[in-house]
């Protein structure tokens, strides 16, 4: 649908457009009209035209915990569109760029956007508790009659149109075509940049991926393009062997045939691997996957969401055994500096396979089915054209 | 008392000498006539001229876990000596070397020792459990009727004479002082090599040091030499203060003043330290340090032994505030390879006042006087002299 500018008494730059609105904990989503506020301040309107959905949507969906239970929301944060258009202030973008939004903004200014060693910003870094404008405190979302629709994740992608800090929107090239490049708003660059910026994984290393959906997909991707020699998946679904072996996975471990996955990656690697990375955001399987690693330099990189209140399943002892454990948000990528970069590099890969990502595509109104898919494992990404 | 062969049917380099045995958890020691057998293959036997205490042998002997109820035993692992004999094969240490015994060994064969990114050592590192020599199984200790008495922690230093696998004895300059070198055989080195190996500090670093004993004191002095430009020091005990100051730390907090440490030293440094090191073997410490670092690159460096069943008290999803956590043992000093040169440079090092950390001597019979001040916090480091 076209953005139409209304003249029932509202700003003048006003949008009424459809969005997937999600009214409670895992009720199906209301394809409704909404209207979208203009951008104030540093904030960038965006024309959504793809956005696909990650386990992160789907347990706010869910409301599996606290900070979640925020409805009426506009749910969605892997997306890619077109600028409509910039609040004041906004220099480095403006109306026809590509962009995507990413959910780990990055302001420029902070002590945390100053340093090299983080990409977390002290203002726009994933809060999943915020759910308004910074600027003043409220949604550019309102119901046909003026109530607040609340923002998720810094971006709500599941709307025709969205409003979000500049700090959270990346400008990439033109001629990247946006429907693979949507993947690059989180899973890929979560999977890939958890390799090369968190892990930074060498020549020759041995690498155990735990879950095989998108994200550590991505892992196997990335950590084949920097030279692994091992790369060992882990999925309860034998289906992921094929997937796997795509992107370079070189051995399969399905759990249920083993009772300890660990000891099983000792034994083919002479002691276990020297990264692995968790993307099933399961606290038993994260114990695996730092006892995959080998002690004296064995590195686990987390990637899961652990919506539990169980705490860290390791003894303090263990930490003597040499295993250092870490976390990743968004590959440790710096987004606006660092992913448009990454974006024309990718446009330019060999043999990237992308497409093998995407496994359903879908129209806005089946949003439904989308999650239906991702829920019972059916897809790795479901694109939804906007 | 000096060594003496005996003729009474024993081998002829069998030597009978003193040591303080322990026969159970918490008993006193006996300070008894002991067999000493010669060093076997890649052995070295010892006379101990000083050792001191440290926490580990405090709670081994109180027998706080399951690997430490091994009984008769003899414990110690901080001290110096002189080389008195050598087994076959052993090239590089003989007859009247200056030695310390380090813990964590070093074969130098191992794909642990080839590494560069590790100390622990496959065969001879760190092992509660270890209570015999390697060669054949056997203690290299009797009892006047030819009973075993046990070892401990590779080095069994509360003898007059020791035997070690020569990858644990680290040869020094002779000219080195064997008193205040036996501080480098644990403390010292645990203390300030987890300052310049393993958390690598830098000029203008802050840092948290939690829990001012003789490792906690050594991690302030490594931070000092290193340019830290803050060093809080934290102790339930408002004796350490005056210590801590000595060694170059910049502020102190008692936590029994303070509902929240970490929230204080958060305030008192633009949100957290660099780096923070848990010397209290205490899972509350062991958080409070956690949390006091700076979210985004904070490092924290656990020292601490946790005798105690409960696992980490942190969330996983903590792990996405990009603070890390790691262990550190004996400093991630490799002994053979660094230790030599390490305690060259402690020799020509202006204004250390390793005498602070000597707080107490005693002779070798003292040695449950020793015991008693350790354990109510009353000494740093007691020399005990044999």
């Amino acid at each position: 649908m076209d953005a139409k500018e209304e003249a029932n008494g509202h700003s003048p730059n006003e949008i009424t457009c459809t969005a997937a609105v999600a009214w409670g904990p895992g009720q199906p989503f209301s394809i409704q009209q909404i209207r979208v506020l203009p951008p104030q301040k540093l904030e960038v309107r965006i024309r959504i035209l793809f956005t696909s959905i990650c386990h992160t949507d789907l347990s706010a969906w869910q409301g599996q915990n606290e900070s979640q239970r925020v409805f009426p929301r506009i749910f969605g944060h892997e997306a890619s569109g077109v600028v409509e258009s910039v609040g004041e202030g906004v220099e480095d973008i403006k109306e026809g760029d590509h962009v995507l939004p990413i959910f780990n903004g990055e302001c420029g200014e902070c002590t945390y956007c100053k340093s090299k060693t983080t990409n977390l910003c002290a203002k726009f870094r994933v809060d999943p508790f915020q759910s308004v404008m910074r600027n003043d405190g409220k949604t550019r979302f309102l119901t046909h009659d003026g109530k607040p629709i609340y923002h998720f994740l810094n971006t709500s992608t599941f709307s025709e149109y969205t409003v979000m800090d500049s700090a959270c929107v990346v400008k990439i090239n033109p001629e990247a075509p946006l429907n693979t490049m949507t993947l690059l708003s989180c899973c890929l660059s979560t999977g890939i940049g958890s390799v090369i910026n968190t892990a930074k994984i060498h020549q020759g290393s041995t690498v155990a991926v735990f879950g095989l959906g998108a994200v550590g997909l991505a892992v196997i991707l990335g950590a084949k393009r920097r030279g692994a020699s091992k790369i060992i998946g882990i999925d309860i679904n034998d289906d992921k062997r094929i997937k796997g072996e795509t992107f370079g996975m070189t051995n399969f471990i399905n759990p249920r045939d083993q009772t300890l996955v660990h000891e099983k990656i000792r034994d083919m690697t002479e002691g276990g691997v020297d990264f692995s990375f968790e993307c099933a955001g399961n606290l038993d399987v994260l114990r695996e996957a730092f006892l995959s690693t080998h002690d004296g330099w064995g590195l686990t990189v987390v990637l899961g969401i652990h919506p539990t209140p169980r705490m860290l399943p390791l003894h303090p002892m263990e930490l003597f055994d040499g295993r250092t454990i870490t976390g990743s948000v968004f590959g440790g990528f710096k987004g606006r500096t660092q992913l448009p970069l990454f974006a024309d590099q990718f446009m330019n890969m060999e043999g990237l396979k992308l497409e093998e990502f995407i496994t359903h595509e879908l129209p806005f109104d089946k949003i439904d089915q989308a999650f239906e898919l991702l829920l019972h494992g059916k897809s790795l990404r479901c694109l939804i054209h906007l």
